[in-house]
């Protein structure tokens, strides 16, 4: 009995976990880090706000959380499009196609992952999750470099200088302060610009997209 | 003679200001945004901590203007570096090597200017000053385009995607927590490989530097 009663207790308290991890991301969603303060993501989750902090002891450690999330889910995406049995160039392409079309498919999420100011903690998951998506990079530059499709480079250097041109160039299009709505820009010529940079970036070959 | 007082009274205020400014601005040279607690930098300004606060009402706004001020520096430097009568690519060189090169003579204050996990505040200048360099290489690219030494090419983009490329490959030598000491790296190999990414980006044409 006591037994049963236990494991009732665990996953009820996984699925209130789960459900303000949930609330918090669909606020960050609509809105950044910035709307999703601890009362709000109390209210999304329809739970009193002291209960948030029963579960993630700080607005940090609940941000950090729903960051890591939310960005393995992204790295692994990548990491995904890049896996197919096909030339160098169109495996980087792919990459990049699917890092901006993502990102601009959820500009809020993706501004709040990039780029948005927030606190310390998550700026610091930030320098892992670039990590990560480097590290995709540098094992596709080395496969590159072995079946002799791109110049031999310093891979870990070329790898960390692709992830920064691409967030990087996102960040005006997906500002909440910038001038044109993401709804309005165009899409395909963006994305074959980053893409065209970072072939020829890596390549050293003029590429039209 | 009130009005000579006020002058003193004025002077003498903005001295001390200077020197918080200063203090701080020492204090993150060497360790960061870390090591710069209002107490430290009081310390180090010999004066009284509740008197850094009569001129900064708080951390932030403190580490604000010293972010700002570092980094309007920097940015002035790189428009000196490409301010030369030269063919485009040695002038993008020149950019890549003058950023790359202040940097990892300093190295904490580059790790503090550019990935340091820091307040919000400093976070939204960071955004700021990737702008302001974004703008020297948007001129500097429109000028390629004119005299046809580099194909056409979205500006903006292509600048975004070179400050993202310039500052990300060295987050990783600049990290304080990285495995190597920034005095151990090979620093023109790196600085060769960051410009050579940046030239074959935007040019199309392989390059080995």
């Amino acid at each position: 009995m006591a037994y049963r009663e236990t494991t009732k207790t665990i996953t009820k308290k996984a699925e209130v976990r789960d459900n303000i991890l949930l609330s918090a991301r669909n606020l960050v969603l609509q809105g950044g880090f910035r709307l999703a303060t601890v009362s709000a993501v109390a209210a999304e989750a329809k739970i009193a706000t002291g209960t948030v902090y029963r579960y993630f002891p700080s607005k940090s450690e609940l941000f950090s959380e729903v960051f890591r999330a939310a960005t393995e889910l992204e790295v692994n995406k990548v990491a995904e499009a890049i896996d197919i049995d096909a030339p160098f160039t169109q495996r980087l392409i792919a990459a990049v196609n699917c890092f901006s079309k993502r990102a601009l498919k959820a500009p809020r999420l993706a501004w709040a992952l990039i780029a948005e100011p927030v606190d310390p903690v998550v700026d610091a998951d930030r320098l892992h999750y670039r990590q990560a998506y480097a590290e995709i990079f540098e094992r596709l530059i080395e496969e590159g470099v072995k079946s002799g499709e791109v110049p031999p480079q310093n891979k870990c250097i070329t790898a960390a200088a692709l992830v920064g041109a691409m967030a990087e160039s996102l960040v005006g299009p997906l500002s909440p302060s910038s001038h044109t709505a993401t709804s309005s820009i165009d899409r395909d010529a963006l994305i074959n610009s980053i893409a065209q940079f970072c072939v020829q970036a890596v390549t050293g070959q003029e590429t039209r997209l």
